[in-house]
């Protein structure tokens, strides 16, 4: 590898690494279709450990240039995702830091570009589904990489902390597609986690179970209801309302009913783990995991 | 008043002003003795707004001096909670900023010394259960402040945003009672909020409910089966099990069989409305309110 | 006052009030024009306290047609500078509560419309220089509001805890200046603190040196060495190369020649408390202040 | 190695992991002394990522009881440093998570276990200085882990963003010192960073440099004054003597001198490029470096 990689992709000092950054998007773009893909999402190892390493209009000028250029070669119903981060891998200046830095260059790029947003990426108390409102309100929202955080980019189980987030921003979501601003079914949903102590594919369908409670949770909302308290300015009774539709007993059920309808498990993890899937896979991979199976019960067998 | 105080209380660079605060505390102790309560909350408007401002060896100093004076005038049965805060008034160094310095003071101070915590004075990131824990396990856990925030000390009505967070709270309350480390009943609940939207009484209802609510989801939490899985590793279950306590469908009617066996409404908020008792009462207060009231309808008369 | 301006301004949701404070900007207008001022700088008391107060669409749709009334007024010299706060007044969700929906309004509202960026408006650990140089390479920077902070919105005084990031501000906009990007001097530039414990008019003074020494500390980069060693990779030069000069000997030297030359004292402030004008104003307001100046000797008197 | 061990260390849910960390600990005591030094630094990568994963209680009462165990092995004249970090690997519940757990702990085990202060380890806010001023109160300051950073624990050089909080804490160092509250020479001083984009070698020059300066400035700060003008709340004045020590032109000429009456190159870095040393290091380590040194030119050669 060329060792200058480690000043970023498109936005390098070196002319002939930005080159081959963008000759790299490009090949991206093909794998993408060769799988049948519309979406080429972007996110960036670019940023600088100090103050002097770059110039920022440097930075900022390098990443038009390539974003441009890469955005030209999509096909006219592929859309570029571009994400944006805080911070790491670099930690002084990310390229694309915020929502408003990966808005603008959408907004620069064209109709094709819109922004990705991954739960994990802001600064502590950013309000996140004010960010996704804004989003769509500027018609360039694109959809999302969802996980949960407590610190920084966690990458942890979809509403493991802090589920009336998640609630939140389904009601948002359904809210614009209420008003026609965003279909709801073109909103990109991608789950992006990374599994450090539960097993992998049972962390995963406890991430689906939490983002398909927001959904239920979010659909019993009585959104006539609360625009005609909103409209009075009385927030009690607003807050009253999307409190019982977070709290509602009835989501258990409605995700139940929804699932054996399917024909699907009303309860996965648990049917999971009758199955003993995990556990038998586990024995497959051998001696190693074989130890924690054993000694840990990590499946209670 | 004596314009140095914006130099602090107990720790004024002025040996005077911080005597007079000595003085005010005890006129304090005397006044709770009035009112048959026997917690002395200890919250200082001490702190600088620059590093040139003040040493902070005569800051702890000085604090130090002065909360063995007042502590030394408790009765057997009197309990000393010391609050701290993040930040504000003081912005640059404060003179109790967390958990560390709170503790650290009652720790020298005595057995009838202890920590209160305020939900909304940490900065962002921290995890409050466990600082809640750790006060437990060293024995100086008081009680607390609630209420709910989402960047400084908002003071937001208590689970308005993060009810997983209140939610694990009472979890760390149930267990340090099962363990014997801290029984509930000791535990001072108080609520510490500021109304600016809604009308007063009705979010403090909103409040008290929150509380209830993570209480009753606590109380379902299945602390055998939670401590068996724990045992071997088994986070998923662990944290299924306490899933299954937060999104329980049993909450609500625990919540209203409690009330109503009480002889209280099953909804007490729109059993107020019902009652139009808060309406009654800003009628009383006169034109100015009742302006809200006509054109904004805030209790949907 | 109507009490229905609790729930806000431009997004207020009754209609009514919304037209009172478009008219209410309209009039200030008039006044900005009455003292020969042409920026008209909108800062907006306006966000929620809770999830269900306010529709986050109606939030933003209100504002961008509130401020596109109010910008259509403009006369063709006229600026307007859209300033963002990342919470308070409101707790839960401010209407402009980054640079990115500042900048997108921005955008929409058309050339004369500007972001105006407040030191102490961001998250934790947000860059600002970044910030200030998007918005630059944007073409949508408006100017600054100075003050230093430390938690939230302190409005301590600039430079007082990080000098190090005001003098980088400066290296930004020496370099934008440089490429033709943003005249230097068309920079709005405010100080904007609230005084608490010093005299207002000492820690003016401080303020302005501050800014003054990261004007000239910025101006001894030597920028053509810095872009020579940037495009090899050479990031620990290219950092010498600005602690040299922010630690540079000739900073004090060239502050006390530039302020001679103009007929004003080298050290302002020792000349401020030579004249002894601040204890003479003082004296003047009569007895609650000069208790503080008797007993605190606050001018060493 | 033992999968289990993802579950932490001192305070891993199965009895054997933590037996064998405990044994581990005691081994790098023997190394410890086998190297001559005196000081064990336990830093643990003990953490929860989930609520659910493991009681509050039973990790500290674990810790207790590990590091108890382990302290009870020093030699009289030995120092076991305990430090804390925010978050990370854990990202729910770290098991040191802040200075206040860490002194909890030095306070039971005995007069020889001190607190270890990473410049890093801390939520965004926190006041660096006055947490080691409050250790330094509290007898229980063990020494520093030096680094930068803008967001979390980033790692970069020392006094690299921000050396305005580098001198802050120098400065109450000094003041330490001067009150006999601890003496500077009984200060453990480490650099803890992370090379990522510069020579490493050039980077913890930077460092020292850094650290030098920070020391040299706060030694020239004028104590005596300081004092008299914070005993009459003279904030700006005693604001002043700490910026005149921090921008004093002397810093460089007391740095150099003190260097080349070592015998020291006056400028470490230009001395080393002059030297080619690191460049001839490079080349001896062969094709993959040198293909950033031709090209990139890191060392201007």
């Amino acid at each position: 590898m060329d060792h200058r990689m480690r000043f970023g992709s498109l936005t390098n000092p070196f002319e002939d690494v930005r080159r081959a950054s963008v000759e790299h998007n490009l090949e991206c773009l093909e794998i993408m279709r060769m799988f049948g893909s519309r979406y080429l999402s972007v996110w960036l190892p670019d940023g600088t450990n100090s103050p002097g390493q770059l110039s920022l209009f440097d930075q900022a000028g390098w990443l038009d240039a390539a974003l441009a250029e890469i955005y030209s070669k999509l096909r006219p119903d592929e859309i570029m995702l571009v994400e944006y981060k805080f911070f790491e891998p670099g930690f002084y200046a990310t390229a694309i830091p915020d929502w408003g830095r990966a808005y603008s260059l959408a907004e620069k790029l064209g109709p094709q570009a819109l922004v990705l947003v991954d739960l994990g990426h802001h600064p502590h108390g950013t309000n996140i589904e004010q960010v996704v409102a804004h989003l769509i309100h500027l018609g360039k929202f694109g959809g999302f990489h969802f996980n949960d955080r407590k610190y920084a980019d966690d990458d942890l189980a979809t509403g493991s902390l802090d589920p009336a987030q998640l609630f939140r921003i389904f009601v948002v979501l359904l809210e614009a597609d209420r008003r026609g601003l965003k279909s709801f079914s073109e909103v990109s949903l991608v789950i992006d986690q990374s599994h450090n102590i539960k097993n992998p594919v049972e962390e995963m369908i406890e991430s689906v179970e939490a983002i398909e409670r927001a959904y239920v949770q979010a659909l019993s909302v009585d959104f006539g209801r609360l625009e005609q308290v909103r409209a009075i300015g009385d927030a009690a009774a607003a807050d009253q309302i999307l409190k019982n539709a977070f709290h509602g007993p009835a989501t258990d059920a409605v995700l139940w009913k929804s699932r054996v309808s399917r024909g699907l498990p009303a309860d996965p993890l648990g049917a999971l783990r009758e199955d003993r899937h995990v556990e038998r896979r586990r024995e497959q991979r051998g001696a190693a995991a074989g130890e924690v199976r054993k000694d840990a019960g990590v499946l209670g067998g």
